[in-house]
């Protein structure tokens, strides 16, 4: 087991960032989702107000995995957190990374009082499901997540059904 | 068909925009998951910075329906909307009212040059799952919501697993 550490995220890890996304959308079978660059994420992270808060793990001057978060609004709960990515790079796994970033996330929420922590999971993920049941987490199996993309807002945006 | 007008939400609409979500939280099968007050709904609509935005559709001085959202960012798309909640009072429904609510979101996110618009649905709510679809929405059946709810936040703040 090799010595890392969790901090804020800094302008200097966004290439890295943006190569760790790649990684996940990969491992998704979604090679080809990713269309934000480095400004994307410049703004996002660093713009007023910022789009999210993002934690990294770093390991030998590397970035070797990231948490990226953000505040939701649930009218049953008030102010929560969404997880929308944990990533921990291949060759790093099973040491511990994954789940200090996803505790640093749990102990920001519960400091900010906030009532719950949210995230999606692909139903094959089998050993991020098992991951996330150690913490009592509850997998909604009656849910399901909606899109409307680019060229439905464009088509629907000046033509009523 | 009554005439209704849709207009962004002011303080006065609170306690009946309230009474929406405690309306739809009984259609979901979950009375009693509504924790949040109007101080909640008033801090997340009026505060600075505010945790969304709401329209409501008014119908002879009553609000008889609302959409919820606020701004989500993907490590895919970028920015993005999520609509927490779309709701038109039962006695109101069919009448074209959620169209036009929904329809303000969709154009909203157009003219903010957005990529996507996100929302859930639960798989054996048919009668919306029809009304997504006439807009082309993507229903994705492999990915699952996960929740973390405040006593394993207080849990696992603390304690490393």
């Amino acid at each position: 087991m090799e010595n890392f550490s969790i901090r804020p995220i800094i302008k200097e890890d966004l290439s890295q960032v943006l190569g760790l996304i790649r990684e996940l959308a990969v491992y998704e079978k979604e090679p080809d989702a990713v269309e934000i660059d480095e400004d994307d994420l410049t703004d996002g992270a660093f713009g007023d107000p910022a789009d999210f808060s993002c934690l990294v793990a770093e390991l030998k001057d590397q970035v070797v995995g990231m948490a990226l978060f953000y505040h939701r609004f649930s009218t049953w709960k008030g102010k929560s957190i969404h997880l929308e990515d944990l990533i921990v790079t291949e060759k790093y796994r099973h040491q511990g990374i994954g789940k200090a970033l996803f505790e640093a996330v749990v102990k920001q929420a519960h400091q900010q009082g906030l009532k719950r922590v949210e995230w999606v999971v692909l139903d094959w993920n089998r050993s991020a499901i098992d991951f996330y049941k150690k913490y009592n987490a509850t997998i909604f199996e009656d849910w399901r997540t909606v899109q409307l993309d680019q060229e439905n807002l464009k088509k629907f945006a000046n033509a009523s059904l």
